[in-house]
């Protein structure tokens, strides 16, 4: 069985040593360990995969034993994940298909080890996506009246398929706190912009007229401040005088669906921490 | 002898035909002609290289046919260039060598057509680099007090020396209003940031607040509203959390000064126009 | 009406003032216009962009005047194309469905301005796709002893449906010389490496063993010589020691179909010429 | 202090641990740890850095220990550095300036930390360079006659001046086996092509004739086959049909360039290992 923990605590003389230990004494081969330490803040970050034997494996006596071991003394955060189950992906969209046939292409080939319990839009356009691909397809309109009831209704939704993490795919519609707070470090967002520049509306106008000569996208992690959560994924493509407003828009779409996919890999396989704002990437 | 010319003016029908028709009537042959039309604007701009056979070539002469045959019925900009003169380049330094050098080596095996009378700094630091190279360096301190006199210095110099154009080679001093209304559109800066994020002061510490997954580096023409001239080259290089500041800074300055010898190129082969502070950058 | 001419010929004085004066004085407005001289081979290319008023517009009278007034003189090879109809695109396919289902989401929103008349593949797997997608799918099975037959059902198919180009998206046979003799620099393929380098089976193998930094993928009108013709578009990623072979094989998947996308449009856009077993991409 | 380890050893559980467990018995303090295990081969690599006490620390004794405690029963290849003296690095160079600059002002500004005891060359042309900065400047012409005394009067000065390790910044001439085999993994060449793409002599040549849209640079150890060495880093920039041969090597140079100078620092700080003629960069 394949065991992955995650891993952050102050700065200490040791860690390493102990915890390669206590894998080693429990009979488990590390077969990858990365470690980062946050100088400036002094604390040390790490990921291990093992491989244990699954005849007499215990999962739960793991994580006692790690608790009562390591995380005490060390004062360690930590998460134990093994590839038992499949996390539960819900993808809220509204009307550009593009990074929505993206994830789904992946889905369906295998290449995302997730399940997909429902796709959720403001506006009924992309069902039609969700019925090619079999998916449950929830329209929860917004306007400034029944505000209220759409979160409601997204919270509930999301509490009856038991979802996992929320991955924004060009849903435009701004995200409430209450769903933030319940996903800590669970909402991916797609911004079609090289963050922090051009945050906010229509960043391909602002670059258009800016007259840069390369545009970006953005995957983040929504916090309450718009498009300034921690950065998980960025790429660029360049961009000449040539280029119409629409260009850029159809350049972007090429960068938003690669760059969205590679973070919710990032975060499936569970390589991605947060720190400060920040985020640790492991390889 | 060739002969690049410039245009812009309000778009209509025919400026292309009557400008190549204008060439050809002068004996004049096509070797590149590139256009571009600003259609919000409804702008046409237009570069054009051709071959004149030298013997009995007027110049004077082309010009003023030009004016009366072509500019004034299409309301045209435009200029005229012959490659018989290289154009004068001064750099301004202050104490990074890492542009500097860059460029002298580019200016000493012959890739920058050019000529460099001289090297002019608010620090004395980087004599050694101009006399490695047998430039001139003028040492113009500033400080609050002696600011008028500075400008005033570095305005003498450019005329004494009948300075073209200005490159700041990480010059870490805002440069005065009077010298850029002096040399509109050919003072070239280079910014080490990914403009418009993390414009002014200190971009690598901001970048790395931010934990960007990209950094950049940005070369524009110098106006009076700080790092927001027209931009002329950009490029990036990925970045992760395991650098620190003095990596992104170390990582930095091969863009930077990649970024800058790509920008000063193109304006010395006279590829660059500005309108609506962008910049059209021909091929 | 929006008109494209394309044009190569030998090199020689004033041919875009005579193609320049001839649109003019047919009343057409040139809004874009991109030309290139091989130098080496002495020959002119040329692609104009042309607004004509539609009343009245007689394409085929056009034409002939074309042929008349400019392309006997100038030994012109020509083609002029209107927006008035889409091309129509067969899509070859095999077992992956990564360029496919891109292809399709693209196609589906409108980005690609193609008719997709069928789908054909030497296996039946990807038939779910088309069948997502509304698109017939015809399954041709190859063997040795089948051959024949399988190229004639092919050639059969594109004759009824009155193909103008093939997308082979990951189709993995080899087409036949009738084939690429029926559609010369009409059929594109997308390779999985970065050509010249690793042409041929299983490039990621090949790339992994040698121990390159980047991959890359290579879309090219496919000749004679497997792996050889004309490179329309190329782009890379960069790889390190910790990939294993199933990690280039997915990172290049992003690639391949971004690369192949364009590929295909910058062929619809009629951006593409060949010449020498080259492109000339126009912007 | 600060120590480097570089370990490779057959793959087995328990080696991370161990070694971990040795440095905190050892009273290091680990402050980076990457590990990498070649699966097909089923080698373990490991570069540690560490932080020692500086006082009372014995080098000698933390080997001796490192040997009996690890390395035999690992089955261990090993080495040990600290940063108490700089590697002494000599550059080989013929007429082109460009890599040669580069590398001089890095190591001027203190961005490499190395000593160059001198340059070498075939040709007496860059002798001007070496007296701008003060460096020695060897001439030793190379033709078929004199190749024997060529290779001897090289490897006396190698020796003489204890180079630890050689950079050939565009070095246009065959190094000898004797120099390679006394040198192993410890000569880096920059060739001016993506590798495998373009072997051999006059890369851009043939890139141009194939016709390709992005070019490369790539830095290796040098072998005794041509081109074919462990590859250390690797980019590439865009081309397109506007390019001449004379544009590639100008675009060109700047890949070059810094490309060598990140081979030669990754080499420098001790992040690269070889093993079966492919490189492990640790990060």
């Amino acid at each position: 069985m394949k065991v992955v923990i995650l891993i952050n605590c102050p700065d200490q003389k040791g860690i390493i040593s102990s915890v390669t230990g206590f894998i080693h004494a429990n009979n488990g081969n590390i077969i990858y360990l990365d470690q980062h330490v946050d100088k400036s803040a002094d604390v040390f970050f790490m990921r291990l995969e093992s491989d244990f034997d699954g005849d007499g494996f215990n999962l739960e006596l793991l994580k006692k034993n790690f608790q009562k071991e390591l995380a005490v003394n060390y004062k360690m955060e930590w998460s134990i994940h093994t590839d038992s189950s499949k996390p539960k992906m819900a993808l809220f969209v509204s009307k550009y298909n593009h990074c929505l046939y993206d994830l789904l292409s992946r889905f369906n080939s295998g290449e995302l080890s997730v399940e997909i319990p429902f796709i959720l839009s403001n506006h009924p356009d992309l069902k039609y996506v969700a019925d090619q691909f079999n998916i449950p397809y929830f329209h929860v309109p917004f306007s400034k009246e029944n505000r209220e009831e759409g979160e409601a209704e997204q919270l509930s939704l999301l509490k009856k398929y038991k979802v996992d993490f929320i991955v924004l795919a060009r849903y435009m519609q701004i995200v409430s706190s209450t769903l933030i707070n319940e996903y800590p470090n669970k909402i991916i967002n797609i911004h079609h912009s090289f963050l922090p520049a051009f945050a906010g509306a229509k960043p391909y106008h602002a670059a258009f007229k800016r007259g840069v000569k390369i545009i970006g996208a953005t995957s983040h992690y929504v916090t309450e401040e718009l498009d300034a959560g921690p950065i998980i994924e960025q790429d660029v493509t360049t961009v000449s005088h040539t280029h119409t407003i629409s260009d850029f828009i159809s350049k972007g779409r090429d960068l938003e669906k690669i760059v969205l996919s590679r973070a919710v890999k990032l975060h499936v396989l569970r390589k991605t921490m947060v720190y400060n704002n920040k985020t640790i990437i492991f390889s």
